[in-house]
């Protein structure tokens, strides 16, 4: 589905990298669970990066209820921005030099979920995402640990994404300069994982730890 | 320098995560360029990434004059936060598992460098810490490209870092669980530079495209 933009999703500049379709969007939010979140508090901004998970046509995010972010975003218009920064872009003149990137501006009003089993569903979907079948390895979440988590979603009904890849776009008389010019690709890459001091001997990661990635 | 937490800048949550000098909130700004600047336009919050650099006590960014952002930014509040993502950690409970980061939230009001000579000498600063040695192979700028450049700086003046690292901290009673707990470390890797399809033959990547890093 493609959603018409609106007067805050509508990409100003440079609109041949703007994309309002699911088919761009939901892969970038499902492939960076790191987000911004910007809010409006006491008359200024505010941006805290925190992790989020796309369910359908909403993201969710979470953290202590103690936490000055949800609180004051609940109800509230919120931004929240996901960026994969996928490389530099390296040309013959400083100003066009730029960055490849994906990135996704969502807007509208987060709601707080209240609901201590929609709370708890919506984890173990979290979870899952993440880390296939660790959920159920786990010691289950006690009410008073669901109690001290406030949750937040956003529905996805007004949000653009932005895209840029390839090669340096130079001014056609730069082209002849003797000097190189291209790409350097970026990814997240995970190193070996690190096993707990205190890990029980004999535990090894499982699969889905092997198989995690970004991007 | 250390400077005393304001009310927006003193981290609320986990306060043994919070760091207020210099020598942990300037590695964290000069080894991540992505950023992403909070402002508030018609009243309600934008979260717009870009690349930042630092110089001294500043940070700079900029883009073009036609950017939404760069004009509602200017002479306003924002909130500029720099994240290094640097891994998953993993427990033995759901919530007890986290991430590792490096995060630095800048308050302030934005202000526009306006000087053409300064506009200029910022841009090489910048270019320079990105690549050093780049910006005297490259094609001067011209007036017409420093006029349609828009650059913003943010003096440090109100500014927190909040940094988590190393194992999960799981509930006591849940160290006995057999399964396994640890961390997944992520590193911004740079795969091998893409030369442009366009390249004069016989240009090779310079070292600091190799040199080149991220973290």
């Amino acid at each position: 589905m493609t959603q018409p933009p609106t007067e805050r999703t509508r990409v100003k500049r440079l609109n041949k990298r703007a994309h309002y379709d699911e088919a761009t969007i939901h892969p970038i939010l499902d492939a960076q669970p790191m987000c911004t979140v910007g809010y409006v508090f006491n008359g200024t901004p505010y941006v805290t990066p925190t992790l989020q998970w796309r369910e359908g046509n909403h993201i969710y995010w979470h953290g202590s209820a103690a936490s000055r972010m949800l609180e004051a975003a609940e109800d509230t218009e919120v931004c929240v921005n996901v960026t994969l920064f996928d490389g530099m872009v390296m040309a013959r003149s400083g100003f066009n030099h730029s960055c490849n990137y994906r990135s996704v501006m969502a807007f509208g009003k987060a709601f707080k979920v209240n609901d201590r089993d929609e709370k708890e569903m919506r984890l173990k979907n979290f979870m899952e995402h993440l880390y296939p079948g660790r959920w159920d390895t786990l010691r289950k979440m006690s009410d008073k640990e669901l109690k001290a988590t406030t949750m937040l979603g956003l529905e996805l009904n007004e949000v653009s994404a932005k895209v840029r890849n390839g090669p340096p776009g130079d001014d056609e008389e730069d082209y002849a300069l003797p000097l190189w010019a291209g790409v350097i690709p970026m990814v997240t890459t995970m190193l070996a994982p690190v096993d707990d001091p205190r890990l029980i001997k004999g535990h090894t990661p499982p699969a889905h730890v092997k198989n995690f990635k970004i991007g």
